[in-house]
C-alpha cells in the first residue's frame, strides 16, 4: 500500500463525507477532512438522512453525544449507506462507559450495515463482548492480546476493526495493519480520536477495493502530520491550529520516510 | 456608505445578535460577533425564543444542522424579530443538497420574516427556484448570472439577497453591492460562511435604515480582516485564531485602504 | 489553602468530570478538564444519565442552550450525583435573560441536589431572587454589595455561591474567598466564564472536603494560567490556545507568585 497515493487520490477526487457525529468535536471531525482536501458534511436530520447519505462517498458516525433520535438517523444513513455501497465507519465513543451506550453501538453494529467499527481499547474489547468497563471516553488497560480481538471481531461481524492507541491495529479478519505513528500529546488534546474516524471514512471512500488498507493508510498521514504538528507547537492548544496547517500540505516525502506501517 | 463608520458604532453600540445556528460553528459564529464589538447569544429553546429574540438588536438563523424542532424555533423567533422590527438573516446553508433543506428553508422565507438571505451561490440559486444540486455544504457551479438571480429573488421576497463567493452580491432588488475582499484560504477553513451570516447580522443590527449597505460593509470589514489573516498565519488552522485577533484591531486606515466595495 | 498543592492532586487523581452542558463552548470545556489533567466526558441522553453520573467524580451542569429535555436529564445526572455524593457546579448561564431560564435555573436549584451555584452578576444575582435583566450572557451592572447575594444565596439554598467578575467571589455562606486575577481579555474570548465552571468542578472533585475553598483554588490556577497566556498571545482566537497550553504546565512557582486570593 502506498499511503501518499492514496493521499493524492483523496486531494483529487475530494469526496464528500457524511457524519452524524457528537457535538464536543464536530467543528474538528468537519476540519480535518476539509485540511485533507476532502469535502464535509454533517446533518442529523431523519427526514434527510437518506437524502444527503446520497450524496456522500462514505459515512461518518460517532455515538460521543449520542441520543436515541441521532440514533435513529443513524440507522437510516447507515442503511442507505448500505444500499449505494460506501463504507461506514463507526466510532464506538464511550462504549463500556454505559450500558445504554453498549446497547446502541451493538444495535447499530446489528444492522450489518457498518463497514468499519473504530475506538480505543476497551471501547472496541467491550463491544466485542468483553466485560470492560471504559472510563467516560477514555480507555482502560485490556489485559488480552489487542490483535486477536481486533481479528475476531472483524470476522464475527464481516467488517475492518480499528482500535487506536500507542500502536493503531488495523483487522480485516484475515490480515491485520499495525500502525506505530502519532504522539502521546494527541490523548491530551479533546478530539484526536474523532478526528482519526473522519480520516479513516475520507481514505475509505476513495479507497473502497480495500478498506483495511484505507483505514491504515489515512490513520498513518494523519499521524505523521501529527507527530510534525507536536514539532512545531507548544502544548495542546496550539498542537490543534497547528496540526490543520500541516495536513494540507503533508508532502509525499513526509509520508514516506516517517510513515511506519506495517505490514 | 463608509465601511469604517458602521465598524464604529457597531463597537460603542454593541448590539446583541441572537442566534438559532447550526452545531459545526456555532462557537465561531459567537466568537466572530464579540470580535467585532459585539454580544452574541445563542439558544434555540421554543419555550424562549421569542423573549430572547426580544433583547436582541438582530437574529441569524442557519439551517446547517437543522431539525423540524430547531425550525420551529427559528420561526417562532423570526416572527418576534419582525415584530419588533429588527433584522433578520437565513443562512440557507446546505440548501440544493436534500429536498428537506429546500423545504425547510421556503417554510422560513415563506414566513415573511426573513430581511436577509445569504447562501453561496447554488444554495442560493435554489431557493431562488433552479433546479441545481448542492454538493453538502459546498456549492455547485451555476451557469447563469448570479445578479440576475440574486436581484430577482430580492424582489420576489422583498428582502436582501447575499451571494457569498470569490466576489460577493448584495441586491436589495433596485441596487446591487460587490465585495471583492476575501481570499481563497477561506474556502479550505470550516465555518467562514456562517461566520459571514453573523457579521452581516452584527452590522444589520446598527444599519437598519440600509441593511444591503450595511451587508456589504460588515461583508468588506470581514474580508480585508481575513486577508490580513492569511497574510499572517501558516494555513486553516492558525488563520482562524488570527482572524479573531485581527478583527479586534481592524483599523479605519486597513478597511479604507484594502477595501474592495463597489455599488 | 494551596492551590498549587490541589492542582496536583488534580493531576494525580485525575478524576473524570462529567458535563451536561451547552453546544457553544462544549470543546472548551472539554479541553480545560483535560488540560488540568483530568478527564472530561460530556453525555445528555436521559437514558445513561445516571450511569455516566455514577462513573463520575463531580458534574457540571450549564444551561447555557437549554432545552426541557436537557433539563430532565440535569435532573437525573444531579439526583445521582448527590447519591453518590460527588459535588454538582450549575453555571445558570443566560439567568436573568428569560423567564424560561430563570424557572429552569430554579427548578434545578429546588432539586437540593446543586452543590456551586455559578454565574457572573446579574445570572446569580437573579436567581438570588433580585428583579434584574441578564443582556443575553453578558451581566447587567449590580447595584446592590455582590459579597451579600453570594452569602445570602448560600445561606437560603445551603450551597456554595460563586459570582465570576473583575473580582470573583466564592462564598459559603459562612466564608468567603475573592480571587483577584485574570485579565480583561477574557471577557472578550467566548467560553471564558463556562471553562470557569468546569475548573470548578475539577478542583471540587478532588477537594470535597471544603468546596468552597477548592472553587476558588481551581479560578485562582485557571486566571494566572489565563494571566499568562495574555502575555504571551496577540488577541481573542491566540489568547485560547496558549490558555490551553499553559494550563498543561502551570507550575507551583507560577501560582505561588501570582495567585492573589484572599479569606
Amino acid at each position: 500500500m502506498n499511503c501518499a497515493d492514496l493521499l493524492r487520490i483523496v486531494r483529487t477526487k475530494q469526496p464528500l463525507i457524511h457524519h452524524i457525529t457528537n457535538w464536543v468535536t464536530i467543528y474538528d471531525c468537519a476540519q480535518v477532512v476539509k485540511s485533507f482536501g476532502a469535502s464535509p458534511v454533517m446533518a442529523h436530520a431523519p427526514e434527510e438522512a437518506e437524502d444527503m447519505t446520497g450524496l456522500a462517498s462514505a459515512l461518518v458516525l460517532n455515538i460521543g453525544t449520542l441520543s436515541t433520535e441521532i440514533i435513529q438517523s443513524m440507522k437510516l444513513a447507515a442503511a442507505a449507506a448500505r444500499r449505494k455501497g460506501i463504507p461506514v465507519v463507526l466510532d464506538v465513543c464511550g462504549a463500556g462507559a454505559t450500558p445504554f451506550r453498549d446497547r446502541m453501538s451493538l444495535e447499530l453494529i446489528d444492522t450489518g450495515c457498518i463497514s468499519i467499527i473504530k475506538g480505543n481499547a476497551s471501547e472496541v474489547a467491550r463491544v466485542a463482548g468483553r466485560e470492560i468497563q471504559t472510563r467516560g471516553v477514555d480507555t482502560a488497560a485490556v489485559e488480552e492480546n489487542l490483535v486477536d480481538i481486533a481479528t475476531g471481531l472483524a470476522r464475527q461481524r464481516v467488517c475492518v476493526t480499528v482500535i487506536t492507541g500507542k500502536e493503531d491495529i488495523v483487522a480485516d479478519g484475515i490480515s491485520c495493519y499495525t500502525v506505530r505513528n502519532g504522539h502521546p500529546v494527541m490523548s491530551r488534546v479533546v478530539g484526536t480520536g474523532c478526528m482519526a474516524a473522519s480520516v479513516i471514512g475520507t481514505f475509505a471512500a476513495v479507497g473502497y477495493d480495500d478498506i483495511a488498507s484505507a483505514a491504515a493508510a489515512g490513520l498513518c498521514c494523519y499521524e505523521v502530520a501529527a507527530e510534525l504538528a507536536v514539532s512545531r507547537s507548544l502544548g495542546p492548544g496550539s498542537f490543534k491550529q497547528t496540526l490543520f496547517d500541516v495536513i494540507e500540505t503533508l508532502s509525499d516525502k513526509e509520508i514516506t520516510s516517517m510513515g511506519r506501517i506495517a505490514p
